[in-house]
């Protein structure tokens, strides 16, 4: 049996040895972070390393970096009740608070008229489409961007920003609202009075210390230029679409991209058929960006962007990871490439 | 040096192995619970597996279990918007969304005149004192007493009920809210439509499973009758300091009380001085209930149940675990009339 060929990482991406080690570390720390003895100082100093980690890699020194249960928390906490507008391309987290009627072109940019009244995102999660920020921007979801792209919130101009652990090889359910110093966060849990009173409730120090390093992990990978051969691969792996299949389009291939992403449309050959035709041939892509389970509805990023229910309907994207291999896309493409043939007798 | 002993147990408990062992075991379930691959359906597999825990172990078959962040985002998600009334002994992260006036006696009891309108704890975090709960309760919070009290959801005539893992040995920054199936339960944190579009965001599910495993590592412990153990522990302890301290107080030690938990009061030596003298003697306790570091105010709860609030100054909270022996109590007792014999010394 071949071993099956993960090649969903937007959707997450696998825990990190450094993150693995520092949560199990972090479960023999006994203390709550909010209590005044020992064993709470010493779960209160995870959690103020965790937060001096992702503000390093994020760029953020000096910022305030809100601990959330994840980016759609985070997003609420940015977003709710401040009246933004967005473009339809946003995450469902932003737009469930926005009025997401920005002009958004067929390459999946942005028209952003008033940053300080609005939200944007760096980086798609279905396309890989990378946005311009505009200086004053009220909230940024960083999610997909964070580890993979260089950026830092310090000099991005956002007022927020909204990242993810589990996207950069942290676990799922930890995120943070990062906010400008200053800036007015009124808590939506409210309670103890945790995260300087804009978060109540227990921490998940152990979440959290996972996130950390993973977030250091994330920015030395991302310096010592592991995405650039990510990049590499992700093209060679679309070179070899393109070449079994003359009428897939790679959607936002035009202009910038992040390095993992590659968002295909196949004309005819529903996405959702790709997904599971591959998952039984032992690998794991998706249709659109993952969300509660059962879902299953046309992109609202790729009908933004121009394209019609039908070939939004017909796409896949597959997503690489660090540690994928230059044979996984090859074998990926092939046992792709075979499907399509069946697919297209099948049709015939 | 002397191993320290811990008796902060409300604040939090230690990790129980059987939660270490299946949150490590989930760090190797690579995929997103809401992805349709075989990757995403180990991830789903392993949140359903710990509802069903959860379930099982507090009596709530056939309710609805929605995870969330811990027992305080239950409590928002719970309350906000509700108008609802409860005494002034709940937690901070209910009487943040109720009018808290309702009359509450001596003993620490709430009378409740409409339960339907009304939030009620279980049992108090810093006194022990359990409530009898009214049928028809809109809110109950068993954080406290889940896993040390035989307590059934769907016999306590309770709507909801709140819980948090952290309290019974699985991680900080997990909970769920529990509701009878069929209760409108509007989401606060929306997006990808997660847990039945009651709580959105990527679940955390290496936190969950660990809230699933312990939960049913606490119910059995609680059936094979290890509290009544502490129980004896506790009170042996009280026996300990009534015998070096005739003015000491054992709050609401007339009616049910935790088995775990002593308030103590002694009269002029501030609870705050006790808990840091008992650190550097190496035992963690608590002077109140656990919230944001640094908070220092007197007792609301020890306020409502008539103290003054020189008496609620001088409160220590201490909270035994399952792994506590007697040996454990017998040092914390000789340590402590040490201590307070320096105190007098000094005072005198």
């Amino acid at each position: 049996m071949t071993a099956r060929v993960y090649l969903d990482h937007n959707a997450t991406t696998p825990l990190r040895a450094e993150a693995r080690d520092a949560m199990i570390a972090a479960m023999d720390v006994v203390g709550n972070p909010s209590s005044v003895h020992a064993e709470g100082r010493a779960a209160k100093g995870l959690i103020e390393r965790a937060r001096a980690q992702v503000a390093a890699a994020l760029g953020a020194e000096g910022a305030d970096v809100i601990f959330t249960s994840g980016a759609t928390e985070a997003a609420a906490l940015a977003c709710a009740g401040r009246s933004l507008r967005s473009g339809a391309v946003e995450h469902d987290a932003v737009s469930a608070w926005t009025q997401d009627d920005l002009p958004v072109d067929a390459q999946g940019r942005v028209d952003v008229a008033d940053p300080a009244a609005s939200a944007l995102q760096l980086a798609n999660s279905e396309t890989g489409v990378i946005q311009d920020l505009p200086e004053g921007l009220a909230v940024c979801d960083m999610t997909q961007g964070f580890g993979k792209l260089a950026v830092a919130f310090n000099w991005s101009g956002a007022q927020m920003a909204l990242v993810s652990a589990h996207k950069l090889g942290g676990p799922k359910g930890v995120g943070a609202l990062v906010v400008r110093r200053g800036t007015d966060v009124p808590a939506q849990i409210r309670g103890g009075g945790q995260e300087m009173g804009r978060r109540s409730g227990t921490e998940n120090v152990i979440g959290i210390a996972g996130f950390g390093a993973a977030a250091e992990a994330a920015a030395r990978d991302l310096a010592a230029g592991v995405w650039e051969r990510t990049a590499e691969f992700r093209n060679i792996l679309e070179k070899a679409i393109a070449a079994a299949s003359k009428e897939t389009i790679f959607v936002g291939n035009v202009g910038r991209r992040l390095p993992n992403t590659s968002c295909m449309i196949t004309p005819g050959w529903k996405g959702e058929t790709q997904v599971m035709a591959m998952d039984l041939a032992g690998f794991a892509i998706s249709a659109g960006s993952a969300c509660s389970s059962g879902k299953v509805r046309a992109s609202r990023v790729l009908a933004a962007m121009g394209y019609d229910a039908q070939a939004a309907a017909s796409a896949i994207r597959v997503s690489l990871g660090p540690q994928t291999t230059q044979d996984d896309v090859a074998r990926f493409a092939d046992a792709w490439a075979a499907r399509l043939r069946k697919h297209r007798a099948r049709a015939a």
